[in-house]
């Protein structure tokens, strides 16, 4: 059970973690800061804050737990803001999906304070942004990875932990360095090269005519190429190193690839389709049995 | 009303064409010819099929319409069996997703009888293949491309388009080279790229813990990996010059985003997603909007 718990950025993300906290009955009391009054006003008529803090520190106060879920860029200004009101007894986390550059600029803010924040990423999301999209099951059955420090306490690692799993969700933790390489590969270069795709379509001159016979395979390929475009160019920068690496590994693929079709060697293209297909299937295939044995273990 | 037709290949496509002509009372005999057997038994045993062609001669003998929907790579083949058996009268489409390619291989098996040959691709699928895949419903509201030949009567293109009108879809005319052109686009090039992606990542040796963390985001990125490896190696290759040419333009993309993340360029980064994002809800607010005019219009 939680006192209070202050959340820096009630959108999506900090909305339905706290919509999640009440409907476990785990919190007394939330209290919100943000960029813009409207979006707190409104997450108050939402029922997902108890009260909107007029500063930083009364906010902070007397907080067991403080969630940042701002865009990922405004981490270390909120915890530099953080810092002076920051009492033995509050850990902090954050939701960015990115940590090695959320740690380094949580050491440069919170200097001796450093082991009050335990760093996270709840793999989680929907389309629609701001606290009208926030929902109450947001994270059930779905991964939240903590990246803990070496100053972290077990105790507060397991505050944090705590958390989430009301919230419904299955926790993981990786190094803040395995985290962003992991995400990198499978969640930020998708989303580049997605965003890549369209924007060179629809550059086109005959851009209309294209879209025109785009279809569902198409509209699934670029649906994460409908995401914020501030956040995921945050994203893309924090993230720069591992994503450069993972793009190199891609370009070298479609180097491949394009010899491969300019020589028509059919077969060594079947073997990437091929291969690319059985690993799919396979992925799907570990998803639904951990689905199912989750349903077996009493989860909904 | 047609009083025959000849399908070769009686799989998703093909049967799905057939059980929507039959739900439309639109045909007296389907006969199909296929590789296997057992397929075909087991469309007869769906009730797609009225008989199984114990040859090519009687199959197309007296047939109103033919559609050859096997894999691309055996169009010219099954064109050359049908040739010496194909009488005035007859008229005969494919479903293939390329059609430049196509063209050239009817020109070689049917030389004089070119123009009883409307080359046609209907936009519609499912993940799923062979007979038990054949839905009656698969082309409703969907596009179908007819790419005709200058040797067609309006007399024959009309007909094609008939027997996809009474399936539910919307006729469409490209000429062969500018529908490769536009499928290279937007459904060869993403194929070619989700199937690279996850072969990429399938061969890191860290590939358990990617997939591991691998998200919803990245299940429909990679949706259309779980194609038909061989039926997308045939496409790759019978649309090679508009694939390499889309492909060239998409890595000049990527090395364009790859410098400006090198040089922490985010306004750069950021014009491209927001491009992107933009173009894509453009794209799907003008199919929402098709879609609601047509159902004022009285489709179903």
């Amino acid at each position: 059970m939680f006192n209070k718990i202050a959340i820096f950025g009630v959108g999506l993300i900090g909305g339905s973690f706290a919509l999640a906290l009440k409907k476990a009955h785990a919190v007394k009391q939330i209290v919100g800061v943000g960029r813009t009054a409207a979006a707190l006003e409104r997450a108050r008529e939402l029922g997902i804050l108890d009260a909107i803090g007029t500063s930083v520190a009364e906010a902070v106060m007397g907080a067991d737990l403080v969630l940042i879920a701002a865009p990922v860029a405004q981490t270390g200004a909120i915890l530099a803001a953080i810092e002076p009101h920051l009492q033995p007894g509050t850990v902090v986390t954050d939701a960015g999906s990115t940590k090695a550059d959320v740690v380094a600029a949580a050491r440069h803010a919170l200097g001796a304070k450093i082991g009050q924040f335990v760093p996270g990423h709840p793999i989680a999301g929907r389309e629609l942004n701001g606290p009208d999209a926030a929902i109450d099951h947001l994270y059930v059955g779905k991964k939240v990875v903590l990246a803990p420090l070496p100053e972290n306490t077990p105790q507060d690692i397991a505050r944090v932990a705590q958390a989430w799993i009301l919230c419904g969700a299955i926790i993981h933790e990786l190094t803040p360095e395995k985290h962003d390489c992991v995400f990198a590969a499978v969640s930020h270069l998708p989303h580049l090269l997605a965003y890549a795709l369209v924007d060179d379509i629809a550059k086109k001159p005959h851009a209309d005519l294209l879209f025109q016979y785009a279809a569902s395979g198409f509209r699934d390929f670029t649906r994460i190429a409908g995401s914020s475009p501030e956040m995921w160019r945050d994203i893309s920068l924090a993230n720069q190193a591992a994503l450069l690496y993972e793009l190199d590994a891609y370009m070298l693929q479609l180097s491949r690839l394009r010899g491969w079709l300019a020589e028509g060697d059919g077969s060594a293209i079947e073997a990437v389709y091929a291969n690319a297909q059985h690993a799919r299937q396979n992925w799907l295939r570990a998803i639904e049995t951990a689905e199912s044995q989750k349903n077996i273990q009493g989860g909904d």
